[in-house]
């Protein structure tokens, strides 16, 4: 784990220096102080991540970090595993509810094979960062060796490295895995101290004797791993390799000083083993929206952070992320583009 | 009032016949069933105000309804009467909230003058349907006559036809007019009996004494003029031009089975006095946010409605429905352009 704790002393707090400038000149755009509530301040929180007085949004990208997992043996999900690799096909395809979305925000989709229990065919534009063939069954031996955590965030590193470098101005996190559910709560349980019938829920559909028997197989789980060193370690022995990759992605992308739309339920369990493992790495990221999953609010609260909109969506994919991106875009133009009191000869407060 | 009554006779109900197919549709796509929570909500109601099975948004457009208030002389704004017409031309040279995030959505704005206290060179773009140069201070007398109410009832079913017969998919409601939370507020404590002290907010930025003398001047006001006939009879006595060209332009609109997204608290206003007056409307409206203005969640309650997003937002303008609109559009998106399971191959739940 010693290249990941490396990287993350690399990352810094954002920066406050700008505030008192942009609150200025955001309070002599024409419309009453404050009057545009969450946008002047996701401009705001914009402005700290990338230290510009002036950010705009050209690139961005979503990426669907796909994973098997060794937990769906213990019938956790409403759906089969062979849907992991049918699903990336699907996403390769376009015909996925993330492409319509992502498209339709001017997003680039970028599939990523994390550890997919399917032999892909090399031509089919899949971004190949394989670990393994899915996580070994975390209710009977870690998830991954520690070797396999190393590599799955190093990886995701490496994809944010090179978004940078690309002229990413933003990245979208998204997620595909059966059984991921399974995995986020188990992370969630561990990190929080939640207890799995508190927070478990549905994923895909389960019924409620379903989601009753996936809060056992998480319990046992639990009590079989712990205690555990830190939050690496729960996401060694009771994540996932999307998991892992998503969170060396935020890393990336906030050694970086590149904001990230954290999308739902799985997501946010890769942000919450971030920064709890990182500190600085929180106020770098948007909360695209509160999931349907039970469970996601409260710890959404657990973070201090608020979501951007609440749909009761429950999905994953990156399509929260998808339908924030334009707002947060929303916010910068509003920025950028509006006329001052003085350009226009709108008369200010009497 | 009579023709718009007749108006209103002509406008029917959703229609809720092609409910069941567009369900099947929907969860034949690969997803989870009902995951898109909100999204799918949106799309069956655009269904159902549309009649079309697979409806699109191609032309979209927000109507910024402008008008002066007598009411402003009370002292009931934190901003000068003069920032009303200041702002149109604000709005047509494109420097205002609206214009940049009506841009960003891709959609188109049209600025109506329906009675500011100016008069704006012919060639300036403004589209003029001007019933005065203001509304009367309805603390002294009503806001309008009867006849200016019918006629401004009539200008905004006008712009919603011509809007219809150009092939408009979706239209989007805008105001602006200096101390309309005055004139909206009085319509809701007429309309549905909340006190003034209870709901009157700081509108552009009013202090605590600057609210409570806002709510004095309206409870005089509605202690003068009541008892109220109807919805109608309220409008034409404590509300304003640009509030009746948005219920003509909600009327309007209603009749032709085409979308409106309500926009904040004047729009609010607007579509009570609508929904009330004309039931069959209230199901072909979407509410775009709930306002930081302080009554408007509990008014949303009142008419059974739920908002998109709360961005906490007290500007109007129609900046409110120009974040929701690509939100509709998404939804349809959604189902128009994903795979199904069959498709794509993705197995079904076990």
């Amino acid at each position: 784990m010693k290249d990941i704790l490396d990287y993350i002393s690399l990352i810094e707090p954002v920066d406050r220096s700008l505030d008192g400038e942009v609150q200025k000149y955001l309070d002599h755009l024409t419309k009453p102080q404050g009057s545009l509530g969450r946008l002047e301040e996701i401009l705001k929180e914009f402005v700290r991540i990338t230290g510009k007085t002036k950010p705009s949004i050209d690139r961005k990208i979503i990426f669907i970090m796909a994973g098997d997992h060794g937990i769906a043996e213990e019938g956790v999900s409403a759906f089969p595993a062979e849907v992991t690799p049918q699903m990336v096909l699907n996403f390769l395809s376009g015909g996925a509810a993330i492409n319509v979305l992502a498209k339709h925000a001017g997003c680039e989709t970028k599939v990523v094979d994390m550890g997919v229990n399917f032999k892909f065919d090399s031509s089919a534009g899949l971004i190949d960062k394989k670990i393994a063939m899915g996580t070994k069954n975390f209710a009977k031996e870690p998830a991954m060796t520690e070797l396999e955590l190393t590599m799955a965030v190093m990886a995701g590193i490496d994809l944010a490295e090179k978004a940078v470098k690309d002229g990413t101005d933003i990245i979208g996190t998204g997620d595909m895995g059966i059984a991921n559910t399974t995995a986020s709560t188990a992370i969630y349980c561990a990190l929080f101290g939640f207890k799995p019938e508190d927070i478990t829920g549905p994923g895909t559909g389960l019924d409620d004797n379903g989601i009753k028997h996936k809060a056992e197989v998480i319990k046992a789980a639990l009590e079989k791993h712990s205690p555990f060193d830190s939050p690496l370690d729960i996401l060694m022995k009771v994540g996932g390799f999307e998991i892992a990759g998503l969170v060396g992605l935020i890393l990336g992308a906030a050694k970086n000083r590149i904001p990230v739309v954290v999308d739902g339920f799985i997501s946010t369990a890769a942000a919450a083993v971030t920064t709890i493992a990182a500190p600085n790495v929180k106020e770098k990221l948007f909360f695209a929206h509160a999931s349907k999953e039970p469970g996601h609010m409260l710890i959404l609260e657990k973070l201090g952070v608020k979501a951007i909109f609440d749909f009761q969506m429950r999905l994953g994919e990156g399509t929260g992320g998808a339908l924030a991106i334009p707002v947060i875009e929303g916010a910068l133009k509003i920025y950028n583009e509006m006329a001052t009191f003085k350009s226009a000869s709108v008369s200010g407060a009497v």
